[in-house]
């Protein structure tokens, strides 16, 4: 409708975060007001989760195959973590933007760094726990880690955390409500930006300008 | 509570495009989840109209004090509109922003644009119409000038329209709870940017990297 590019949002948080619930909130309301967006889906060359499906949560694919498309040069952002690989595809972000849809990254804290690099004009945010204690609560609750785990979890998150000032905005994840509100104020911030408002204020400018003549 | 400064938000629109409207509604908004702003007060040398008072609404000044300001470089803007001038003292907007509180500038379209120039890192709003009829029938309903008036107002409108490209962000105000929620989003959006969010993110990144000193 709009003849513009979509957004690309790059939702990076530490391990237990909150960054999917969130974003899942956000999708919703925009889906409600007719937004349309897209979630982008990883390549993993993890196990699959209890209840995890492929092409829908991650495209489970085997190391050789991952190798294979980063040499091909298919990934956006590439990254091992916990000893597995995460990857995002190049080809589906760029068709959804170009369809005029806001595209979802979420992603760990070092592939958001190298998606910055080669998505100049993505927006990061960053969202942060709001403590130390949170966080290890959230990560023993969620029950899908060992203790050692989750300790090891937290080391990786301090260091990452050390990052944020690389992004956009900074989100404090304390209370989810609070949380999706912050990130939905974002999502509706980039929608009026001028360059995405271009189309419709121009139309709206040359119908002012045809009525002056005509006067 | 933040220590940073507040953010400066220029809203323009051509006369009768509700800026006014919308900006009292966003920081009545932003008064109820605790957030301080500040509505920057014009000096004009325009007549008082009806129920307009002196230090609320505008500083009426005669054109001789209006004219010492200029020289003496006390406005971050001013401008000559309709056969009078109006112009926004600078040192109010800057103690307010200096106590970390957002300012709102409700101006014109020539004043915006020195203000810009002025102070690059404030946020640039436009709001459009959403049509030449509406507009007409806001002037019309608003009944404070007569026709004559009212279609010059629609003439400089259209040239000013023609500048909304220059500011960061397009409101079309064709709806006016929806104007106020784009108008808030943008808000709320610029108190997440990572500047804004230093003083905190540091604080709980710094309360990680005790615990991890100390384990």
């Amino acid at each position: 409708m709009s003849g513009t590019t979509g957004e690309l949002f790059i939702v990076a948080s530490p391990s237990g975060g909150g960054k999917t619930t969130i974003i899942r909130r956000v999708m919703a309301a925009m889906a409600e007001l007719g937004w349309p967006s897209f979630f982008s889906i990883s390549h993993t060359t993890r196990a699959p989760r209890e209840g995890e499906r492929h092409g829908v949560d991650y495209y489970f694919v085997d190391r050789p195959a991952f190798r294979e498309m980063i040499e091909t040069g298919e990934f956006l952002e590439w990254a091992e973590y916990v000893g597995n690989f995460y990857g995002t595809s190049r080809a589906a972000v760029e068709a959804q933007r170009a369809a005029g849809h806001d595209v979802f990254l979420d992603i760990e804290v070092q592939g958001a760094r190298q998606v910055r690099e080669r998505v100049p004009d993505a927006v990061g945010v960053f969202i942060l726990p709001p403590s130390l204690e949170v966080l290890r609560e959230r990560l023993v609750t969620r029950g899908k880690d060992a203790p050692a785990t989750i300790e090891r979890r937290i080391r990786i998150a301090t260091m990452e955390m050390a990052e944020y000032h690389r992004f956009d905005y900074v989100i404090i994840n304390d209370r989810l409500d609070e949380a999706v509100q912050a990130l939905g104020a974002i999502v509706h911030a980039a929608r009026l930006r001028t360059r995405r408002r271009e189309p419709l204020a121009q139309r709206i400018l040359e119908s002012f300008q045809s009525a002056l003549v005509e006067a």
